[in-house]
């Protein structure tokens, strides 16, 4: 298991990389590593309101660097991930979960009502219908932290992107007709040994001034 | 360092833990660790929009039950953090950044003005302005998801929690003279061996339905 001294360290190490290595490619064994790590992300009543879209069409991710500030990370990465919510979230979601969770866990599906009548009056009927997207984008940060983590852990490159056209990505990836909206990107792979930002001092607040003890 | 299955192991490991033991605490050097990789956590520009607030007196501890769902986590755990945002961020904090940069990287303060514009040309004055707080709570989530991940890799369990008033928890914890807003929290620990959560089957959607490949 990892010790404190190397989990700090790969902290430490990641960054947000400007430019990969446009040819070295993450292994498959990684790369499903990656995407279970994702899947296994918490999310609020573990309803998992995201999707992960892997764009593999080197023609397609060519399309996102205009629209990315013109930033070619869409492009140069190994495997670029948009984390997109589901625009009609709802009550069918919400049945979804509880299907699954028998599905899972076996017992009867009739005594998670309760459950899903709880969730339903707060997500859909109660006070955080009013912003529901925004509470889905705040899940896909989960993710998109746990993501960064786990990749640095496996000596990944990532960078955090919110530095595009959400609009124009949804267009070029066939988001509205599929239900859904990109709210942040981040691509995976190796950092080039050109990208003088690897070597930078990382920056960070000191801790009396980012904590406060009550 | 770690092994893939070991990461995964980890992941599915942690759970929302229900019922933390109120008696055992996460010791000294696990928890520097833990606020290490807080701090490390990756944000938008690196302007790091977060104020986290370990609230180790038990009394107010306590007083964070009634108004967490009555939820008693709060008071149970070893060490409970609520993640805050800055109410009045502004053009001081993007300076703040800038300073704080060239004083670890040093060089000259002035070059980094035209970063400084940029930034603030998108948070302050641009289109991300109308909802800056809600960008400094999803840089938040991102904490949050590296946080409950690096636990769960030292062995400490954690749960992730919206099921509170924010007012009531602003007013307990004296945020708005502070400038600060809760925005979420996540106890850390280790949990009881009476919570039966503990044993259930991990519920996650299939891999075809989280993915999606363009």
């Amino acid at each position: 298991m990892i010790t404190r001294e190397e989990l700090i360290g790969q902290l430490n190490w990641r960054y947000a990389t400007k430019q990969f290595d446009p040819v070295r490619k993450i292994s498959d064994a990684d790369w499903a590593a990656l995407e279970q790590a994702l899947i296994l992300s918490p999310s609020s009543y573990g309803l998992q309101p995201w999707q992960f879209v892997v764009v593999t069409d080197p023609a397609i991710r060519e399309k996102l660097v205009p629209v990315s500030w013109n930033q070619r990370q869409p492009a140069d990465c190994s495997h670029f991930v948009v984390f997109a919510i589901k625009k009609n979230f709802g009550v069918a979601e919400i049945n979804a979960l509880l299907d699954r969770t028998a599905e899972v866990r076996g017992g009867d599906r009739a005594k998670l009502d309760a459950y899903g009548s709880m969730m339903i009056g707060d997500l859909i009927n109660g006070p955080r219908s009013k912003w529901i997207q925004e509470w889905m984008a705040r899940q896909v940060y989960i993710a998109l932290g746990n993501f960064m983590t786990c990749a640095a852990l496996l000596n990944i490159d990532t960078c955090p992107m919110e530095g595009f056209d959400p609009a124009q990505y949804d267009e070029i990836l066939g988001f509205p007709e599929r239900g859904l909206a990109a709210v942040v990107a981040c691509p995976a792979g190796y950092r080039a040994a050109s990208d003088k930002y690897a070597g930078l001092a990382k920056v960070r607040f000191p801790a009396d001034e980012v904590f406060l003890r009550i």
